[in-house]
């Protein structure tokens, strides 16, 4: 039994070297994934902070980290009442972090959006503003007046690190009453599902419960590259965003609308109307030939499906035709091409192949089932 | 939400190198499993040709591919029925890839299993006698008179590549009346279920269902170092086989006992009694911590799971715990250490945590089940 | 003719791997030096720059950096009069740099010393002063007033990139009437010939021929990590200073001592009392032995050649005896055994290798030889 | 003193994979180096072993590892009278190694050479006959006899590894009157001035005294792969042989008009006629710009060098001009783009640099000379 090796490990390794050269400067570290259908998708990090509040850098640093991992938008998130440096950095304005990025970021294409994080004790914990018009207005004493006042400036607001062990010592992420009165007042819009190195599953079924936007964010303190360690291939969390085009008009309604899904180390979390158009145009079924042998023609079929993204997919078969080559677990490397052989027992001109996701999450232990359909090369 | 960033991995490569280098002097390809209580886990590859068949390299090319691959015990199995080399190889005494083998080992710490294959058309297609006195013996020309031989002269028999599309066009192992008999009489005692880069999960059925050792093999022709992209970090496909002692005799034994689980890629393959005892000792519990914040105590424990293999397992949680920084998906790379945080809702002394482990098959589309213990350390 | 294969790469990385988890918890980011006789060598970077003047990051961050990188000693210089953050930090305690680098480094095996950068049109251009006891009080208009008040607190003065193109624009070092007199009056006592990604040939005649300390520094105002491209192997100029102990009194007094040596890419720069030994103990000669034959004894002998440094060296042979392997020119990876073989004519017991080394400079266009004494082995 | 990053390494690492992609299907293997004025650069290795004498492959492999290699041409040189596997290989035919590697290489790029090596005690010792037309009637007692007809075949013949320490004890290779007799008949027409893992200045000296072709060859018996390391960027040594096309009787016109350079590990060895257009199309001033700081317009000029091949270059500057980055020793890494700033002291519309090539050789400790021409880019 003797077989050519295939080449197609190293193919893809340099179809992704040039598709990583053609979307950015920083090949190997920019994040990419394909738009969707109607919408272009913007990779975003909406919590984030400085020396303003509690941070390490000056937010310059936030402007060039968020370019070298190819991200679109981006707010510094400064704490709004909590200010370690205050003797050093009297800062009375609280707009200053979103000023000195927007300046930093002048000519690069990241749009900058001005925030800020309500910084509380439980309830209502912490929550982060974006699309402020003026930070300063919430710096008052009383926590509901700081969302009344959100509010009115229009800013999408998302519960911060539901699960923070600092406040609930389980780590379980749960509403309280204050918490259900906001929602109830469309004073709080998302929730942070991922936060950090964090993921709680209880915080998505508060998203689903609630129809709230999913959120995953970095809260980076420090820096980036140490904090997910990228020399190595690691990655910040980010909110992919399904927005009608790349402005910071369209990136706030597509948050208003909930159409977002969550990367973070190799899951993908997101409601099924975006995660399933997602992965459709992540997973590019390719060429597929029936393998011929000295003995004549088979029925067995050489497949090729392209993943045209940052996340390694761990798949689960659920088709009817069994591999020839795996089991029914295929794993999917980033950016890069993988050949399967599929017994379709009899010789088809079209086929589908069935697999629940099981590195994607649509609700706490639910993946989502995708199909591909591949169509036969006749030579 | 201020973390500090894990070491872990940076550890994890320096233990893992340290390991290779313990274990032999080609660190990073060396193939490493831990031994199962009472026995030792011989790491082998029993089918493979040479220029003496079909094959492309001289067999001292062999020995030097195998003590690079840290293996235990290898056959070769030259064709003994086809000779494309004939002409200028004639080749009279069908054992002479052993002795040349042999000889060229005499300095290693690998065992040579005289062996060849017998190769017929279907039925019975192909099938390696091993630990056979004198291949020439075999060279009869009805089919059944070689396996008659073979068993005369104490040799384990396994069939080979049974989902050869060359022979069964539609990639499908299947039992033919033949192979029933030749099993039912005692002469074919094991099948491969991994040949090269084919996995065929009907032929696993076949040796469950008909008792028969599970094999896995490389049937290499050409380089191993090509075949399995070596330097990109591929392996070969090989047999664990679990003897009492590294021996040809045990082997032999171990063979006919079944005591054997395929790694071939990520997949363990193999009965549970084996199965389970390997996973067991590659995956080791270390330390159990439960978080402090400022806030004080938590009843979130940061946990170590050391991976001692060259097998990266792919796991799903099945505690009644959930995960504070994963889903229920859980990857362990091989020889690394990973860091995961678990909400054990209390503070607990001892907890376990169960996994199906997608990445070892015990039966079709059935993976077993595993549970780790883990004790917290108390400062 | 057919010869075996070295492993000795591969040992050396093992042993390079093991060195640097030893040395420290960042492998492959240590930079590493061995001791010279009667010294510590101390590595350290005493020119760079956080939000308190014009850099980007905190002085948390220089300190991680530093740690990362098996610095030593540190001084952040921030500049006591340009201050383009003023209005946001306007931070009049000129020594709150140092005061929160040192609460950062508490737990740390890392000096930090009090210092500033002295910063004033040329002449004199910039000094950093460091050792300082209160940086405010050289905060006077009159720039010969700051340099007088530095001398009275005991500072270690040098002259920062004399070659900076934007104040001498054909980037050629050279001193002004103010340096000459500055130098004689022993307000500066060292010179830059490193700073950044600069090097300057006339800095090093400079030095020589006034006798002043030889300067190597980062002057970092972003991140080390992009600056210096340290994920792909690359590293920040640093000052190895030979010191009694590890101590801010030793490392003084080894400062005005001249005991330096500055490691910029792979080039050392230093006097030839330090860079010599410095050289004799980062390169070991191990292993010699004549090579045998089928045909007998010969006159080759396989030397092994370690580098226990970062530094990779380029050596010139000035030997009477020629190489069997290469040339003239040798290079010696870092952290590396380096295998040769060396042509004798007859069988010697014990002889000696004479090399240039091209990547050491003592002045400009100028290399030191070392000689490197080798005993034969036998068997 | 606040300079920015270049990304050049990262570009040069893209274009580098780019190249490699077009020129084969083998990225980061596949040994380039530029045509010259007048002459296609063929990369040959001519001096190799398989089982058919005492090497350990089939000769399919030998045509396999030179694909991978990218190379143009191979003539497997099997010993006609040195026959160790005899009794398994009868082999009368010593044409067989060429005939079988021919038949492998149909579809293949590759030209394959008839070739023997006739292997005799020393004097003569061991010689190379290529584009013979029948092997076999080299195959007599007297060894002059065989050099005879050679010639009267057309062959090209060299003198193998003349620095072989299993002849010559001191490994220094020197002409018996034998070899000066045969030169004189024009019966030996090269010689090996680089054999395997060796290299001999006194084997560059006789083919200068003597009017050699200038040859290195990788006496190959085992694997490319494992022999040169080239998983970790290492490769055999070859003969670039410049052509007027690629064709076997060009590339015979050309080993007999001498137009050879050798490539092994990084130096490149032979006449400067050949060596120095080799170089000059290797290294491809790019890009010379004179900086500007926030003063105004400098003199010193930042300059780009693309290196066009697989060889890290190590210069010596011979300019007037200093550098502002380095010394005087610049290494230019494969495939790949230098940066270096100049100081050209008077702004320049067009330069020259000059530089001693280190890691080239025209003779014993001889380096090349080249000159550099940048013109200057105004905006």
């Amino acid at each position: 039994m003797k077989k050519t090796f295939s080449l197609l490990v190293i193919i893809g390794l340099i179809l992704s070297a040039q598709a990583q050269h053609i979307n950015g400067n920083y090949p190997g570290r920019t994040i990419s994934f394909p738009d969707i259908p109607g919408y272009v998708t913007l990779k975003t990090d909406l919590h984030m902070h400085t020396v303003l509040s509690d941070g390490e850098v000056w937010p310059s640093i936030r402007v060039q980290e968020a370019v070298r991992d190819g991200l679109d938008a981006i707010s510094i998130t400064d704490h709004i009442e909590y200010q370690p440096h205050q003797n050093d950095i009297p800062h009375p304005d609280r707009n200053r972090s979103y000023k000195i990025a927007s300046y930093s970021a002048k000519d690069e294409p990241l749009l900058i959006i001005n925030g800020a994080e309500v910084t509380r004790n439980m309830p209502p914990g912490h929550a982060n503003a974006i699309f402020l018009e003026d930070v300063n207005k919430l710096n008052v004493e009383d926590s509901v007046k700081a969302f009344k006042e959100a509010k009115k400036q229009g800013a999408f607001v998302f519960w911060n690190h539901p699960n923070w062990e600092a406040q609930y010592k389980d780590g379980v992420a749960k509403l309280d009453d204050l918490h259900k009165k906001l929602i109830r007042k469309d004073m709080i819009h998302g929730i942070e599902v991922v936060n950090d190195v964090t993921y709680s599953d209880e915080a998505l079924q508060i998203a689903l419960d609630y129809d709230l936007t999913i959120m995953g964010t970095s809260d980076i303190h420090g820096l980036i590259d140490w904090q997910y360690d990228v020399p190595s291939g690691g990655h910040r969390p980010i909110t992919l965003v399904f927005a009608k085009e790349k402005s910071k008009e369209s990136l706030r309604e597509a948050l208003f609308e909930k159409r977002t899904v969550v990367f973070y180390n190799n899951m993908l979390i997101g409601r099924e109307d975006y995660l399933l158009p997602l992965i459709d145009r992540c997973l590019n079924p390719q060429e597929a030939k029936y393998l011929t042998t000295w003995a004549g023609e088979t029925s067995v079929v050489r497949i090729l499906i392209q993943n045209k993204s940052d996340a390694s997919f761990i798949l689960k078969s659920k088709s009817e035709f069994k591999f020839h080559d795996v089991g029914e677990i295929v794993v999917l490397d980033p950016n890069s091409i993988t050949e399967l052989k599929v017994k379709t027992i009899d010789v088809l001109e079209e086929f589908q192949l069935k697999f629940e996701v099981l590195t994607a999450v649509t609700a706490p232990n639910t993946h989502p089932e995708i199909e591909l359909t591949f169509e036969v090369t006749k030579e």
